[in-house]
Order: structure tokens, then sequence, then C-alpha cells
């Protein structure tokens, strides 16, 4: 949590500065979804502005695949990079921590401090690895319900995430119907379709093929780091679009080379930053809870597990705003647009805005005045 | 070649029926676009039809990233498949070999025939593998011009050719604008975009971190073939769509498991057929040509090299029909279209067609009247 003292001069400057994680600590058994328990579980989380004495100014944030609990702020002066939505959170910002309580955890089977598979199995002293239970995004609900439950939390001014946090917040409205006033799912869909499975597959092969991976009984800092940058690398490319990257890369070469002086190294830009996502990546996530969440996304379907949109919608109480943008084509704007689509024939309060971004799926998390004030409003409105 | 008196049943099916393929030896050095230098170098081809007195009735057909020489007919009786294009090639057909003599080879630096790097070097008495020269389109062009003066051929009614076929057309009507009296070319681009780099990247990636890819001095039947089928499930997602992957596959599970049965073995369809494009590839293809051809790929770009595209196609002297996919997200439409509209303001003699179908960057493949009726029409124009 951010000491407000320290930080009068960032808070000035919209900044939240110095904040620091939680963990909060369940020792109560958890079941999941897939029926498998586990005796209890952590979660790592951070907070920033203040929780208000009618406990009503929470807003939780949802995060994606590959991101954390840590969305805003530094968590020490060398960090070189504030967490991954600070351009939303934080004092004045769309997400406004004068105002709003705000919430994140790492989600559970996470690799940030959550539990997950890198995590001792209390019954057998080792790693979990793949003796981890299957991990839903129900179940990662089910995980922050819980740490909301320890903060005295029951009531959620909003619920707000992008791609797999998207799908937690519909999912948040859709199973604690009476706690969550708003929602706010973003470049998201309700129901995983079969290209965004079969590019998740690859990644899996990618880091199951690579000899490192041991059936996911590798030790801490080796494993699959092949296959695992690999499929970052890949994955990357699906959250940006052709027109950014042309934008962004174009045709640019490192070198001035001439046109003959071809190589397999590294020659273009684009290649260069891509093996520079790669090894990044490599450095902080675990192979295994890429292989849990990528399955949690596949299956993430919410018209076969209810049956239909609008039966799943159908015990809804939170309005809703759901935001698509132009170049995702990830989770396209008509996946999200069918969203709204089927809340509205189901008879309950929902937006659909679309957004000309030409950023890709990763456009909910670029500078936008457009977006910001979308958020600002729909967090304002009653 | 086919034997006409063998299939006769077959050519009033419709059908090529059994045909095989000719080796074309050359022993003059052959000079690269890079300034490397081979001392000669054969081409594997097919042709069916029969050419005529005047050597008029010639279409040459270019090949994609992973296809061959093999584009019509069967080889053998126990063929399960035939060639890659026999949809469209074939007496009767729209490149109808009862009217005309295709002809259709390997592209230098391939692995079905072609001299290529699992071909030995004359000078060590070893596979050239990563010696051989870096090949550019226009190589692979330069070469089939040298088989089509051994075959006496000095008129081409048309040139044909998708993907990396489209930009080897392009390229025939660049450099031998009194040569070529028609060209086809579709779903490809005068220039590799930024995304397209990326993709074949880590493509390349993935064979090149292979640890039995071994700097490319991998044995016969052995070599990378983990990193190989990887690169190839990604590339194969880029060959179809989002909607038609969803038309064929959806969230179809191969068992009738409930959602509860989780695993990370093969459990969605489109799994299951991925992971058999990845196996049936490695079976069929050279990982270093793999790596070869998509360079020759990235490395493609006619303004580049021109220094615009109207300048690249300031001498054309042929007829020109681009065609263009709407669900091609590897080639989009609009790049397609943008060659024609260079050509038309360079003053050229050309059209361009756009298909609606869903079937992404491969519906050039697929069966569809609408582009046989094209294909088939600017076949008969004069």
């Amino acid at each position: 949590m951010n000491d407000a003292e320290d930080n009068v001069a960032l808070d000035e400057l919209g900044e939240l500065g110095l904040v620091s994680y939680v963990d909060f600590v369940s020792r109560e058994p958890f079941l999941y979804e897939s029926g498998s328990e586990i005796p209890g579980f952590s979660l790592r989380y951070e907070t920033y502005g203040h929780l208000n004495e009618a406990k009503s100014n929470v807003v939780l944030i949802s995060h994606a695949l590959t991101a954390d609990h840590h969305c805003a702020g530094i968590n020490s002066l060398q960090d070189r990079k504030p967490g991954w939505w600070n351009n939303m959170i934080g004092p004045g910002k769309p997400i406004d921590t004068n105002r709003f309580f705000v919430i994140c955890s790492n989600c559970l089977g996470g690799c940030q401090g959550s539990t997950g598979p890198t995590s001792i199995n209390p019954e057998t002293g080792r790693p979990y690895q793949l003796e981890f239970p299957f991990v839903s995004i129900r179940d990662m609900v089910k995980a922050q319900k819980r740490l909301l439950d320890h903060l005295g939390v029951s009531k959620l001014h909003a619920v707000v995430g992008g791609s797999m946090g998207g799908m937690q917040v519909l999912q948040w409205a859709i199973e604690y119907p009476d706690l969550v006033e708003r929602i706010l799912p973003m470049a998201t869909t309700s129901r995983q379709g079969s290209q965004a499975i079969a590019f998740n597959e690859v990644g899996r092969q990618a880091i199951m093929q690579d000899p490192e991976w041991m059936q996911g009984n590798y030790k801490e800092n080796v494993g699959p780091r092949v296959g695992l940058a690999i499929a970052r690398m890949m994955a990357h490319i699906t959250y940006l679009s052709d027109k950014g990257m042309d934008m962004k890369f174009g045709r640019r070469r490192r070198s001035k080379n001439s046109d003959t002086n071809f190589s397999f190294d590294v020659d273009f830009e684009v290649e260069s930053y891509l093996r520079y996502q790669g090894q990044s990546f490599i450095n902080r996530f675990d192979a295994n809870t890429y292989l849990y969440f990528t399955k949690a996304l596949d299956y993430f379907d919410l018209e076969g597990q209810y049956g239909s949109l609008e039966k799943a919608f159908e015990g809804l109480q939170s309005k809703v705003l759901v935001i698509g943008f132009t170049s995702d084509w990830l989770f396209p704007p008509e996946g999200n647009r069918e969203i709204v689509l089927a809340m509205l024939r189901a008879g309950k309060d929902a937006s659909y805005a679309e957004i000309a971004l030409d950023f890709g799926h990763d456009s909910f998390l670029v500078e936008s005045p457009d977006l910001y004030e979308l958020v600002r409003a729909f967090l304002d409105s009653d």
C-alpha cells in the first residue's frame, strides 16, 4: 500500500509513487471448479487510495494473462517502469485513487506471489508444478472474493479489466450480482474462439516440447526458457496489429546493410523487438503458469457454461460498459459487441463503445483520451 | 509429364491422372543476387498438356513457401492426394491442360528435388546446409528462366501463382517484360510487411533454437523436427482466418469429456488439427529450406528495390490481373489492390478482383467458382 505522506509531491504530479504489495493468506480449503481441492492459498495484492468509511469506493482491477497485481506506481526507487496500468490508475487519473480504493491481486495460479504451480504443495513439501489443479476464470474470481471478504468489502463500485481480465470481470458480475455495481470489461470475449485456442496451443507446444520442460518438473531459474520465449514472441504479435506494427517498425533494418547482406541473424527492427520481448519475459514468468492460464482462457465459454449468453447474464444487476477496439484481431470488436447485445436482449443496463486505435489487442493499455474519458464517465455514473 | 494414352479415362473425368517429374540440370555457373555463385543447379519440374508448335501456349505456375513442382495429377496410384492445385489445373479446368502446356518447378533453394541446402556442394562433397547462398525471389525466377530456355520457350502465355508464388509472378513481369504476356498474382504483396516478418522470425527462432538444428548441420532424417513443427503450426494459423476456423472447428472437443476433465493433452479439435499439420510437415520439408524461403519472403520489397512501385512496374508489358481475398490477413486485400493501383498510375493494363471467401490466405487454393471464372476468362483474354 502506498504511503501517502512520502508521496505528496508525486501525488501533485498525478503519480502514486512508491507502493508495496501485501500477501493475503487463506487457510480455508479451496475447492476448484474441477473438483480438486487445496488446503489454502495466498494471493499477492496491492491497493491504492483509501477505503472510505462506507467501504463503497472499491474498484477491483482484474489482470490479463501475463500481468500481475502491480498495476500502478513503483515498488522501489530503482524501478525503471511503473505498474502495467499506471497511465489509467493514480491520483486524478481515470481510475482516480483520490476517490477510489483500488485493489488488484495476482490471480490464483499465478507466478508473481500468489499460489500457483511454483508454490510448495504442503502435502508433499515440493512445488505443485503439474499437480496444481486446473484453474478456471471462475476459480480466479472465487479466490479474489475471499480476499474481498477478508478486507471486509461487500460492495464493488466497479470491476475493471481487459483481455483475460475482461473475462474475470464478466464472471464477477455473473457470480456475485448483488456485490458488483458496475463492470467494465474491455478487449475481451464471452467465449474463446478457435483461432485464439490455436495460438495458445502452439505456445503450449513450444513450452512442452522444450526438453527443459521435463513434464513440468523443471527446477527454479531453469526450465523451458527457449519454448517460453517462442510462445511469448508469437503471442506478442497477436497483441499488436498489422497496421500498428507497420507504423512502429515497418521494414526498418537495424544496420545500414545493403540488401545483399543477408543472414539469419537479427536484421529487421521487428525481429530485434520480438527477441527482446521473448528474453525479458522468461526472466519474469513461469512456464507452467503460462500453460495453466492459457488453458483457463481456452476453456472460458459463457455460452457453453450457461446454455446461452442471455442465460449467463439473466441474473446480472451491474451496470455494464463493454469497450472494444477496432484493430483488436485477437478479441475482435464484434465479440465485445456481442456481449452487450446479449445483455440487452436479457433486459440489462449495458452499453458498448468501440474505440478506433491501431494498437491491436493491447489498445486497452495505451494512452488514449477517448478511453480515459469513457472510463472516467462510467465510474462517475449513477 | 503425363502419359496421354494411359489417361484417356481420367481425361474424360477432367483429371490429369499419373504425372511424373523431370530434373533439369544446368551446368552453367549461377550468380545469385547476393553476389554468391554456385557451379550449377538442378530444378525438378512437371509439365502437363502439350506444347503447341508455336510454343505459345505455356502457363508457368509459381509455387508458395511450402509447396512444390507437383501441382496437379498424381505421381503414383498409391498417392492419397493429388498435386496442390489439382482443382485449378487439368483437362477442362480453369487452367485447362487441353489448351495449355503447364510448367511448374520446385524453386531454387527448395527441398523437393531442386538444388537447395540439402544438396551436395560439389566443392566440398557435403550438403550445402548453411553454405547455400541466400536465395531471393529474383533468384528463383532467374533459375526458372534457365529452365524455360532449355525447353525452348520464349513466350509465356501467363505466369500464375499465389502468396510467394505471386511475388515470383510479379518479378517475372518486371525482369522479363517481353517474355510474359499475362500475369495473375493472387493473395500476395509487393512488399513483406512487419507482421509477416515477425511471424516468420518466430518460426525461424523455433527452428534455430531447437538443439537438433546444430547451426544447420543436422543429418538427413533428423534435425530440428520439434522447432519445424512449431513453426508450421503457427504459420498454418496465419493461412486461415478467425471466421474460417470458427466455422471449421469452433470449440468442438475430441472427446465427450465434461468441462471439468482438464488436461494439457490435445482436447479441442483445432489442437488436434494443428498437431497433425505440424507432424506431417516435418516428414516432407527441410528446416533449412524453411529458413531460406522465409528470408526470401522477408526481403521481398519491390518498393525498396526499385525506389517506388511505379518505377518497379514502369517497364511492364504484361496484361495483369491481381486477385485478393477478403479474409486474407497475412497478405490482406489492400496490399493486393495497391499493386494494381501502382500499375495503373504507371499507365499499365491492370485489373484487380477481390473475392469474398472466409478461408483466409489459403483462399486461393480452395474450390471457388468465382476464382475459377476469373482465371479462365483472364487466360482467354487477348
